[in-house]
């Protein structure tokens, strides 16, 4: 079969893939469309050592497992656990010890024609749902997960770091909570779909030092990470919500002395993300930049890493 | 007055000191033996720039203020807060932001014959509680602050990195919690101390990594933070308990992976702290290294900042 392979950094469209056959427990998943994620670049950069299809954000539709699933179009969580390690039996299946990542770690990923993931991982999609707007059930879930960490109020003032894929759909989520919400970024083009939904939104320079009870960066970057904890009051929370290559230097003494809260932030719950999307409560049209068909994927990551681009989707079959 | 006087870094025995005359609201205590802390050494090194009287570990006798107070020994809480600001009306006072700070922020301190505090900052001194005891309260309040910030069951592991000053009172504190605590330090001899009292110790080299749910980091090196981050489990909480000169360099990415959560703690509650004190239920006795009178301060500080030396105290009078 056909998919998108990194090797060494190295990504290249192969089309000699065996057809992946699911073991025991797995169901085999035909990939209708896929998402590309930072994390996607970020592998590329050399973030972590991946060999194999890379690809985590998907819709596809069951050819081989149970019943009630064959023919359906499902999502699935990117982390197969191994469900029997103190991290499992402790109800963190995401930190499993032994887990493989769906186009992360030791999994093959989303980027090809088939793929395979446990059955407990897969769920259905509503079918008020479009196959296009199911592909951000992942990233959803990833924003949802803050709301997991930490206990938001409509008194809190909350600032989101960043404009780009994951800081869309953090600020989308954050605002359905009530919270008194302020996004900044670097581009206007990109904060006017969150104006448009009625959320605040500035350039960097909008922020009030001090000002804010949480802030989520969402930008991967040092400069980011600046931003969002100068906006601390003190005992405030900061949300580490993108993976950076690379260390980020802060200062640890600022930490101590405002008692501020740094936490980091991986994969959430998919179940209430469909919900959001099913009751139309988030927008994820105008993430969509462009589609492209798997043959064309070298093409969609070099347009994925253009300045200004948001979400580019593959398209497989 | 005789008072140690910190000026562009430099520590020098003054003795023409004017005699502080306390506004309204404030106390005038003559200070009868007070603390060197590792903060006072790194004020020394340019951690904050701060001129004036240094020292804010200390009891002293009440000789202007309410009259209930006269001639009491008390402990005094080092922020001196505003009580308007938002914090002190949200209820954090130690945040406040206009506050003053006890020999460390526009505030002469308590290395010197006479200080003052406001009255709602003193704590009377319980009758059983020697004032050679008495002088560890603020570090013991210190200490506590991490209960304040972090639940505690018997069931958590918890690892204390440092058996320095801080690290010793932190892991007699935490060790009352009834929690499954290990200290390491590099000194057999320190560590000894906590060894004598039923609690587990080790060298660095004895942490397992990810077997903790909770880690203090009481060294206030990176060295130290690196073992600390290590020995966290997925979800698990460094308490960052130590002011660095210095930034730390960290990797966010492993911090988003693992969903850890960084919590930096200052000043503690200082009743619970007499109280403790007062109970016998923490032993400050082998801290102590040795006393010198004020007038041989400077000695003190070479003394404080020799390797291997815990507590330096200095007699006032």
């Amino acid at each position: 079969m056909k998919g998108l392979w990194l090797e060494n950094n190295q990504l290249q469209l192969k089309t000699d893939i065996p057809m992946p056959e699911p073991p025991p427990g797995e169901a085999l998943v035909r990939v209708l469309r896929a998402g590309i994620c930072n994390t996607d670049l970020e592998l590329l950069r050399g973030y972590y050592p991946y060999t194999g299809i890379l690809g985590h954000e998907f819709v596809g539709v069951v050819e081989q497992g149970p019943e009630e699933l064959i023919n359906q179009r499902v999502v699935g969580e990117i982390n197969a656990a191994c469900g029997y390690c103190r991290f499992c039996r402790s109800g963190k299946p995401t930190h499993c010890e032994n887990r493989t990542v769906l186009g992360i770690v030791n999994r093959n990923g989303a980027f090809a024609e088939y793929l395979c993931l446990p059955v407990k991982n897969l769920h259905p999609v509503p079918e008020n749902v479009s196959t296009e707007a199911a592909t951000f059930t992942e990233p959803i879930a990833a924003a949802l997960e803050i709301q997991q960490q930490v206990q938001l109020s409509p008194d809190d003032r909350v600032l989101v770091v960043g404009d780009g894929k994951l800081g869309q759909l953090v600020s989308q989520t954050l605002a359905l909570t009530g919270c008194d919400l302020l996004v900044v970024g670097r581009h206007p083009e990109k904060l006017a779909n969150l104006k448009a939904r009625g959320i605040k939104t500035g350039l960097a320079d909008a922020v009030t030092d001090r000002a804010f009870d949480i802030s989520v960066d969402c930008t991967g970057n040092p400069a980011g990470f600046s931003i969002a904890r100068r906006a601390l009051r003190p005992r405030g929370t900061l949300v580490l919500k993108s993976t950076y290559s690379g260390n980020l230097s802060l200062d640890a003494s600022s930490l101590v002395v405002d008692e501020i809260t740094l936490i980091g932030s991986r994969c959430g719950p998919f179940s209430p993300a469909l919900e959001l999307l099913a009751t139309k409560q988030v927008d994820v049209e105008p993430l969509i930049h462009s589609h492209y068909p798997l043959s064309e994927g070298l093409a969609a990551f070099e347009k994925a890493q253009t300045k200004g681009v948001l979400k580019v989707l593959l398209d497989m079959n």
